[in-house]
C-alpha cells in the first residue's frame, strides 16, 4: 500500500521537478537530473546522513527509469498540465506523507534516537525539493511555503506516538494519511503559513 | 573545556544562521533549518566525507534541541542583538578554533594522512557557513571574507605541529586559542584579507 | 595510461575552477576550494553516494596539493590563458571521458547494477562542475551546454557494452576515447545541443 503511494509520489515529484527545470530553460539532461533529484534526492540525502548504504534507488534501477521517464514525458504534456493542478497538489501531499513514514522506518531500523527518526522522516520528505531548488539557483521554497515541513513533522511524531501506544501499523497509517492530508490541503486552501522572520539589518 | 566552548560555539553559530534566514524572510521552519546547518553542518559534511558514521549529532539529540531553540529564540531577540556584535565576533572566532580542533581529532582517530586531517579541521570550521550560504542562495562569504579559513588552516597545522613536538594537549590548546583568536580578531580589526582574484573575461 | 590522462584532467579542471572563482572575485582561499571541488568533487560525490570509503583523494594527498597548486597558479597565468582555449577544450573532453571510465570502474567493483554503474561514471564526470556552479551561485552550466553529459552517457554505455562483448581493456579504452573525443569536439564545433525545455507558466 505504502509502496504504491510511493511509486505514484515519485512520479509526481519527478514531474514537478521537470517543470522547475523548464522554468530555467534546461535541456533534456537537466530535466532528467532535476526530475531525478526531486523524486529520489530526499531519500539519497537521508541515506548519506544516516550512513545507510547501499542507497535505496541503487538497488531498484526501475525507480531510476521511472522518474527519468516521468520527467522527460512531462516536457511533452506540460502545456496541458495546469488542468491537473489540483490532482498534483493531492499527489504531492500524499507523497510528503509517504516519504515521511518511509524515512522514519529507515532510521527506526537503524536504532537512531527519537529526534533523529523524526528528522529522517522530514529529510526524506523535504530534501528532494531543497536539492531541486539549490540546483535551480533559488532559495528553497519549503522555507517560505504554506505549512509543508510542519505537516511532515506532525506526521512523523504522530506515527511514532501511535506505534508507542501499540496501535497496529495499518490503522496508524490510515490515521496518519487522514490527518496529514487534511492538514496539508487545509493549509493550501486557507493559506496557512508559519510566522515569517524578517531581518534586514546588516549587523556583521 | 573544548566541549564547553563547543556548546557555546554551536549556539552562536545557530544564532548567526537564524539572522541569515531572516535576511531571506524565511518562516520559522527555514530559521530552524538554517540555524541547524550553520551550527552542525560543518561536522555533518566532515563525517560524510570521512565515512565517519554515525554522524556526531545523531548520537547527541540534545545538540539538535539546543541549536534549534537558539535559532528560534533569535527571532525574538534579533532587534537587540546588534549591541552584542562584538561578543558574537569573539564567540564566532572561538567556535572556528574549537570546530577546527575537533575536526582534526576526528580525522586523526581514523588515521587519515596529514593533509586530510588539516582539511577535516577546516571543513568542520567552515562548511556550516558554506551550506548556510548555499541554502540562502548566495556565494559563500568565507570565499571573500577577512582572514577566516586561513585562521583555521593555521590553527590546524599548529595543533598537529605541537602534538608532533610532544607538547601536552592542555598547553597546545591554550597556545592555539591564543594565536588563533589574536589572528582572527586582528584580521577583523585591521580588515586583513587574502589577495582577491578577479577574472571577468569569458573565454569558454 | 588512464592515470596519466586523469592527472592531466584534474589539473585542467582545477584551472577551469580557478577561473570560475575569479569571475566571482573570490580570494585565494575561494580559488583553492573551487579548484579542488571542480577537480575532485565529482569523485567525492560518487564515493559518498556509493558508500565507497575512504574517498579516493583522502588516500592520495598528492592530488590535493596538485589541484590546489594548479588553481593558485592559474591566478598568475590567467591573463594569457585565452590563447590556450582550444587546448583546454580538448583536455576537458579527455577529462570527461577519463572520469567517466574511472567512475564506471568504481561502481563495477562494488557490484552495483548496470544503470548505477553508468550513473556512477556520469556523476564522476559531471558533478565537479555542478558543485563548482552551486558554490558560484549559478545554475549548473552542464544542464544547458552543448552535448556534454550525453558524451559521458554514451562513453559509459559503450564501455560496458564492449566489456560485455569481451573486447580487451586496451582496445576498449582506445575506441572509447576516439568516439568520445570526436563526439564532444564535433558538438562544440557544430554547437550541437539537446532540445531545451522552456516552461514559464507558474502553475503551482
Amino acid at each position: 500500500m505504502l509502496s504504491i503511494i510511493y511509486l505514484v509520489a515519485i512520479v509526481a515529484e519527478a514531474m514537478s521537478g521537470a517543470l522547475a527545470a523548464g522554468r530555467r530553460n534546461m535541456d533534456m539532461f537537466g530535466v532528467a537530473v532535476i526530475a531525478f533529484v526531486t523524486a529520489l534526492g530526499g531519500g539519497t540525502v537521508r541515506d548519506m546522513i544516516l550512513g545507510h548504504f547501499p542507497i535505496g534507488w541503487t538497488q531498484h534501477p526501475e525507480y531510476i527509469y521511472l522518474v527519468i521517464s516521468a520527467g522527460l514525458l512531462t516536457t511533452l504534456v506540460a502545456p496541458h498540465m495546469h488542468h491537473l493542478k489540483r490532482v498534483f497538489l493531492v499527489l504531492d501531499a500524499m507523497g510528503l506523507i509517504a516519504f515521511s513514514l518511509i524515512g522514519c522506518n529507515v532510521a527506526r531500523e537503524m536504532d537512531y534516537p527519537f529526534p533523529v527518526i523524526v528528522m529522517s522522516g522530514m529529510i526524506t520528505g523535504i530534501c528532494g525539493g531543497v536539492v531541486r531548488d539549490v540546483l535551480c539557483n533559488q532559495v528553497p521554497v519549503v522555507f517560505r511555503r504554506e505549512l509543508y515541513a510542519v505537516v511532515s513533522l506532525i506526521v512523523c511524531s504522530l506515527f511514532l506516538g501511535l506505534l508507542e501506544l501499540g496501535v497496529n501499523v495499518g490503522l496508524s497509517t490510515a490515521i496518519i494519511f487522514g490527518v496529514g492530508l487534511t492538514l496539508r490541503l487545509l493549509a493550501i486552501w486557507q493559506g496557512w503559513k508559519l510566522p515569517t522572520f524578517s531581518f534586514q539589518k546588516r549587523w556583521e
